[in-house]
Parts: C-alpha cells; sequence; structure tokens
C-alpha cells in the first residue's frame, strides 16, 4: 500500500504497484467521426439521435455502448465489474442514471464537469490499488445537443458563438481498471482544487480552465519532484487554443517550460480550418474518447513512456451564470506509464 | 487492508480498521429548526438567505459554516484535511463549487440525489483505510427553495402539494473521517445500485427509492452475514412515511422484518401534524444533519453499538421527468458501530 506515503500539503498518491487499464472503448458521434481523429475510435455513431427520441437518452445510449464494449474488449463479463465510476454534464446526471441501470453495478456518480474522467480514474485507480474490487470502469460522456440546450441556447435559436467558444463533442469513454493484464499502468495522481480566478465568460472556458490546469501541473511536478521533460507529454482536457496560450504563460510564470510538450484533446479531436469548432472540442467525452482512442495506444505501444493526463472541467451552471457568478475550474491529474507485462 | 476480502458479485467491503469519525457538524434552516430534533443540530440559520443575494448562495454559505465548524470540532486545521467528497442537488453542484472553493482542499465532486452523503461516507472511507489520507471530509447539503428552483416551481407560484410529497430540508451536514480519535467507526459499506421500478411520480419519490433501500439493505445483510437484529437499527435517508410503509413490504416478501428497527430521517426531521410537510422531509442535508445531530451521539455514547445507515436518492432531473423518464434510486450504505478509543 502506497497510503502511508502521504506527506502534509500534498494531495499526490504515488502507487506502489499502480492498477492497469485493462480495456478502453471510444464511442464517437459523426462530427467527431470526420476529424482529425477518425480512423482512432472504436465507433462512429452516424445518428446524432442514435436511435432514441432525445437528446439525453441519445448521450445515455452512448454510455451503454461504451460499457458494454469496453467491458467485452478486456474480456470480462458484467458482473466481474464490482464499481462503476462516471459521470455527464447534464444536471442531476441523468445521462449516467439511465445510461447505466441496466449494467447493475453498483455506482458512484461523480460531476467535475468536464473533468470528471480524471476524477472517475484518480477514484477507480484507489480502489483497485487499495484492494477493494478486482475490476472496476471508469466512464464519462457528453453530447452536443445535450449540452447546449443544458448550458446555452435552444438549437433551433441558431446563435452566434464567439471565437473563444468550444464545440461540446458527442461521445463517451470507458475504461477498465484491474491489478494486470494492461499495457498502460496508472502510477499516480493529483486531485484537482477548484481555483477561481474571477473570470465570468462561458463562452471562453478555456481561460476559466487554465488556472486550474496550472495548479494541478505544477502541484504533480512539485509532489512527485519531477522536471517538465519526465514527461513525454502533458495533456489536457480542453481548454483549447485560447486557453492553451494562457496555460502555457500560467506555467511559465510558475517556473515551468511546458510548450514543447503540451497537448490539448479539445485541439486535437477537430480540424479548426475545416469543421468550424473555433477555439476546439470540450465535454466529458472529449478527454474520455481522446485518451481511449488516441493516447493509450501510444503508451501501449511504447512510443510514449509517462504522460501526465490532466482532464479540465469548467464549474458552472446556467443558474450560477445568469446569477454573475464566476466560472472557476478543476484539473485532475493523472500519471499513465507504459508498462510491459 | 480488507481488499483482499471481495468476494465476486458482492459489493460490500468489511473494513479491518475502520475509519473513525471524529469530528461532525450539522446547520440546519429554520423550519427544521422548530422540528423534534431542534435541541440537537449545532446551528440553527434563522436567515433563509444566510445573509445572501440568492438561494443558490445561501445553500453555499451552509456548506461554508459546516465544513468550517467540522473542521474545528475536529481540533483540525483546513491544511490537514486532505480531500473533500461532497455534493449538493443542484444541477453542475453548484452549491458545492461555491460552497467548498475557500477551503483549498482537493474536491471529489459527488452527485448520488439525496443518497450523496451515503456516497461521500463510502469514498471517505475507502480513502483513510486504504492510507490515502490522515484526514478527509465528506459533505452534503440541500436548500428548500434552490431545491424547489431547481427541480419544481417557482416558490411564487404557491403550487400545491400532494400527501405523497416530501419537503426538501435546509441544512448541511459535514464529516471528518480519520484513522482514530472517534467514537464511531465505519466497519463497512454496501455502496448503491440503480434501481429502476418504472415508477414516474416525482411527487412521490418516497415510492420511486424505496426498491433501491431494500436492495442494499439485503445486500448488505447477505454480504455480511448478517440479520437485521445484528443492528440496533436500520435507518433510511428520506423515504417518507409513504416510502416506509413500501420498503417494510419490500424488505418483508425478502424474508426480512425490520419494522421493529427500521427509522427514517425524513420523517425524523419535522413534526407531520404541525408543521405541515406531509410525507417528511428529504435532500441530501436531511440525512446528513439527522446522522450528525441525532445518530452519531447516540451510537458514540453507546446507546446504540451498529446501526446501518442509508442514504436513500431519487435520480431524476426537470429534464427527464419533461421527457416522461422514469425516477429510479439508489442508496448506499453505510455500517456505524460505537467504539470505546
Amino acid at each position: 500500500m502506497t497510503g502511508s506515503k502521504f506527506q502534509r500539503g500534498k494531495a499526490s498518491i504515488a502507487f506502489e504497484e499502480g492498477p492497469q487499464i485493462i480495456g478502453q472503448a471510444s464511442v464517437a458521434g459523426k462530427k467527431e467521426g470526420e476529424g482529425p481523429l477518425a480512423a482512432y475510435f472504436d465507433v462512429i455513431e452516424p445518428d446524432p439521435m442514435v436511435g432514441c427520441d432525445n437528446w439525453e437518452a441519445a448521450e445515455s445510449a452512448l454510455q451503454k455502448e461504451a460499457a458494454d464494449l469496453a467491458i467485452e474488449k478486456a474480456g470480462l463479463v458484467r458482473t466481474e465489474v464490482r464499481y462503476l465510476f462516471a459521470g455527464d454534464l447534464l444536471g442531476q446526471l441523468i445521462a449516467t442514471s439511465f445510461g447505466t441501470v441496466d449494467l447493475e453495478i453498483p455506482v458512484f456518480g461523480l460531476y467535475g464537469a468536464c473533468s470528471t474522467i480524471g476524477e472517475a480514474l484518480c477514484l477507480g485507480a484507489m480502489t483497485v490499488e487499495a484492494g477493494y474490487a478486482e475490476y472496476v470502469m471508469a466512464m464519462a460522456s457528453s453530447h452536443f445537443a445535450s449540452a447546449e440546450k443544458q448550458f446555452r441556447f435552444p438549437l433551433e435559436y441558431g446563435n452566434q458563438r464567439p471565437l473563444s467558444t468550444t464545440w461540446t463533442i458527442t461521445g463517451c469513454g470507458s475504461f477498465i481498471l484491474g491489478k494486470r493484464g494492461g499495457r498502460v499502468r496508472i502510477t499516480g495522481i493529483t486531485p484537482g482544487k477548484i481555483v477561481d480566478m474571477g473570470l465570468k465568460d462561458s463562452m471562453n472556458m478555456g481561460a476559466c480552465m487554465a488556472p486550474a490546469a496550472c495548479d494541478t501541473i505544477c502541484r504533480n511536478l512539485e509532489d512527485f519532484g519531477r522536471r517538465p521533460k519526465d514527461y513525454d507529454k502533458i495533456i489536457t482536457g480542453d481548454l483549447g487554443e485560447v486557453g492553451q496560450k494562457i496555460l502555457l504563460d500560467f506555467v511559465k510564470s510558475r517556473g515551468y517550460e511546458i510548450a514543447d510538450r503540451h497537448m490539448d484533446c479539445g485541439i486535437e479531436i477537430f480540424d479548426k480550418e475545416s469543421q468550424d469548432t473555433h477555439s476546439g472540442g470540450s465535454g466529458c467525452g472529449c478527454s474520455a474518447i481522446v485518451l481511449a482512442a488516441y493516447i493509450l495506444p501510444k503508451l501501449a505501444s511504447g512510443e510514449w513512456k509517462r504522460v501526465l493526463f490532466l482532464p479540465t472541467g469548467a464549474l458552472l451552471s446556467s443558474t450560477s451564470f445568469n446569477e454573475g457568478q464566476s466560472v472557476p475550474g478543476i484539473a485532475h491529474g493523472v500519471v499513465l506509464e507504459h508498462c510491459s507485462e
């Protein structure tokens, strides 16, 4: 057990064994399936309604599909997965509640905005490392249309979007963690703090989340006694192009240079020019499907040896926004390493 | 470590040491402070706005107050609390995000509807038992007015409420868990599964949650090889009077008789006759403040030796309700025992 290694004032955990990711699935929407990562996704859903009657049910359908595929790819059956750590962006997590009820797996519902898959991987890894379960699942989803309805305007309104906005991706990423049997290990975590710089622009969430990403990156480097060069890549969730610039400046002001190894899932997932997605992609599903489809295979093959993966979340609701509140950010850090077993 | 004790197909965890609750705080609203448990609460807030400009900020203020008081009562300072497990009922957990940002403690945002404090205690206990942290905090809140606005009608509408409805309580319960130093120990947990019986009445949430409570109670008894008499009390969160009747029938049909030891926080917190609260109290804060104010002292004194505490949640949003979805339930079970240390 690693638990005894904690140090006062530090929030990171270094796992001694390090749970492995033994199966993962990425289910992407049509637009995501027309982007630069199209070839990597397990499934591309051509129908935005996924055969359902409404956007929320469509998102639940993505979860069902990703969950079953991840279990299958891990060579397991549902009853072997002991706990599920899952969430989405919708109020009261309805995509998750209705998407996972048929699994009949005890579930811990999580909300960390677009950082949710980071939160799920942290808790899932803690659970497996401690020996509370042989296998657990971590999952997060988002859907462009359910998110627009939840946070912004009805699609029919056809509102204009400033260039700093990101495009909520349609997709779901699901991961099975176990003690062994994978090619990628979670060797440590740095759970996120809420960071509020007082920014209030819900159309520029990259700027709202960048300070939280900076905080988690710097705490990770300090807690583990590492330099940026100890990571092949430092990969944020969905800062987009605007948020990336701010992050690099913030991190530099703290004494670290990460521009040569920073990557952002939101920037990777769309082709800015041809797909008209402005600052990039976002949503719980964004970092989740990029992790499943693109990042994990590069770690599994050994092309990358060690990556710091940081899904980023902007903590707002339409209520808090309308009441003039700021948009705090949070970023949960997960250290992923190639393993040869 | 207990982890190796897990059995396939069973979701309960028996802790070997069992983290202790070393400090707790209950902050209640005015109406709750006029009910049968008035004398037990740490703080009764006379102002429903808690000095804030809106209901959501008022709920955040309850969280701040409960968090600080629990830390103080545990004899700690903020920086000694390593992780926070917290949630509320509002979309995107805004009461929690804005209520805990000043704590600067890494946070795992949780949503389990009114079962959230059970989810938080499960994860907090797992974290302390595994040695990932010396101290963690579990917290959940609700506010009558922010919940009515979120789930039902504006208060100004003055809508009628059927007798099966419950009254969302205003309050926040906060708990500090540590390895030792308390008089109550968490000796085991039974995380909840989502149970959907197809009920659709959001004005009768007790009925929607009772099947989930039954499922968790029966799984707890089976996983731990216990009979109901092994618990001094089996205490659900907020089934209310209607839900209680259904629960007792359901449990009986599974071969267990618990009527002589069942208690429901939602029934205890209000005086039905004089307070016009129909089926009882509900909300994340309901089971949280009843646990902090009423249940834990009885366990600490040894009046009760072992209790099964089961906060219950109804998984719906106004969106899912309006789309004709059912209201699934979930209940997270926590085994609490008197300890003499």
